[in-house]
């Protein structure tokens, strides 16, 4: 976009890219010049299309903070501290300009990036005739080995921090207002903003997944596709099975409350709704008063939800579920393609 | 796009992300863990949107290869050496899937992946309603300080790698040859097919800017944007002015072949066309020597052509151009919208 590319970098380094720590130089050369200070790194990618995984009206704010949260969530999967960002912007053209939007999008991201010390260090940014697409690649560095998903062992007790299922059902009030298909259902306007801000800005939990690895966990996914899904992740990588308590699953309050009458919802959106960005972690029990002390520290719910089993190369499924101690079949899907 | 996702990733790991120097967990967590073993990090993203950076007919291996090289490009200018990449791609829906697209794009990407130890670490795949985009985000590694655009100084000798305006021929042939506006030349085959090989498949000039970044060189910027803008950048962001005798450009036998009944072309191409991916490169006329060895040492052209002048508040533009001793008007633009 010529010109108006280079107006559009210089706002957004203006407001976001000015200083941070370990970075040498930032946005402005041809690339930036980051020190990890004798850390190691972890670095992830995530984009988010517009009409796939937000709605085309979706505030430049909280766009923002979301394409920042989900990339967040991954670092803080791994245990690292989050530094350092990259991001695209592919831009549909628009006669109205980009410049309010690029000020109110700085606005939705430093409020996130601000919180854990992120600077945005470097990207690009593009036209498209296509949808608006965005790209961010997070920095993070680690002092000692990360979490990772191959490490479940049996025995191990998997935690979840937060709460599940929000985001999914906001999601489908969200398409029931914008004339798509979705399941209504019966909500106050608290009850509705509450489940919202879970959908439009999931909080990425950096701090418990530092805490949890330098406490010794060894094995966590950020839960975005969906409990089941991403649960399956690490018992696939891990070659082992699991039982979960599907009474155990930690709902919040409203999801609670709008699920108490009726629990058809409340098996699937805790458990395949996905983009709730929570962790899910898998520790020896050990760990538990560390995890359940560390989790208090930071007034963070931590919920153990039930363990690790060793492989049954006979068993039908990895996982199995229980309700009030007795089986229950597990869902036919278990995951979401991304919202929406 | 849920279980084709995963699917289309499974391939790229097992063609791009098996092993490599500082890998500890590359694809198939939430994120990479990287080694910087002590030294410093240089990070750099940029898109291809089809249509607007690439013809939708591109082969997917020439695609690959460029998405690529022009990431490394910025690394090069840096002075860094290239380690690690994450690679976003955002895919139309098509009928006949992606499985033989991603193939061919995994052999374009590692032919120059390959050459320089570059491992795929990362990175993501989805689903969109609009044009094939590519992100790249590309790591590298640095012992000692980064090559940056501020740090011209006047009496500095101006370098450039390689040859100018090849790719920005080959362009206008390419935009002829799909009916749309451009400037036809006459050439033949294999001199059509020089020019198209460079448009195509630019060379990262990383060994270059490795070995001028070791040599004391201190400023450097490569050569994406056309030659006048890419000096540009150089000179405002250092604050000062150049000369360059245009009749030094370096051109490559093929474009000096067909510039030679057409001084009004040999102007345009290597000044503005852009897409060459060389480096500018601005240095104390004390480190010509070891410039020039390094070149020779790499069998790479390398060709002064200006210095760098003090600021002058009064002068009307930051370039002067000569040919043969006699000063030139500029041209009106000095960069291009990139290609296409």
């Amino acid at each position: 976009m010529a010109g108006g590319e280079f107006a559009l970098i210089e706002r957004l380094r203006s407001r976001l890219g000015t200083e941070g720590r370990g970075v040498r130089l930032g946005i402005g050369d041809d690339a930036a010049w980051l020190d990890p200070a004798g850390r190691q790194l972890v670095a992830t990618m995530d984009t988010l299309v517009a009409g796939r995984h937000f709605f085309p009206d979706v505030s430049p704010e909280d766009l923002a903070w979301k394409a920042l949260a989900v990339n967040l969530s991954d670092l803080a999967a791994m245990g690292a501290e989050a530094r350092w960002c990259l991001l695209s912007l592919a831009l549909p053209q628009r006669e109205k300009g980009y410049e309010a939007w690029i000020e109110a999008f700085a606005t939705g991201w430093s409020a996130l990036a601000d919180r854990y010390g992120v600077t945005l260090a470097g990207g690009d940014t593009v036209a498209t005739d296509g949808p608006l697409t965005l790209s961010v690649t997070a920095l993070g560095l680690t002092g000692h080995g990360v979490m990772r998903r191959d490490a479940a062992r049996p025995g191990d007790v998997i935690w979840v921090t937060g709460s599940l299922g929000d985001a999914a059902a906001a999601l489908n009030l969200a398409f029931v207002e914008r004339g798509h298909d979705g399941q209504a259902f019966p909500c106050s306007a608290p009850q509705r903003d509450a489940l919202e801000a879970r959908r439009l800005r999931p909080t990425p939990r950096l701090e418990f997944g530092a805490t949890a690895l330098a406490s010794g966990v060894l094995c966590a996914v950020d839960c975005s596709d969906g409990f089941l899904a991403d649960l399956g992740h690490i018992l696939k990588a891990s070659g082992v099975r699991a039982q979960v308590a599907l009474d155990a699953l930690p709902l919040s309050p409203e999801l609670a409350d709008l699920a108490r009458t009726d629990p058809e919802r409340l098996q699937r959106w805790p458990l395949t709704g996905g983009d709730d960005y929570e962790l899910i972690l898998c520790a020896a029990p050990v760990l538990s008063t560390a995890m359940q002390e560390a989790a208090r520290t930071l007034s963070l719910r931590l919920t153990a939800v039930g363990s690790i089993l060793p492989a049954a190369p006979d068993a039908r499924t990895t996982i199995t579920l229980t309700w009030r101690d007795e089986p229950l079949p597990l869902p036919s899907t278990w995951g979401h393609v991304h919202a929406l």
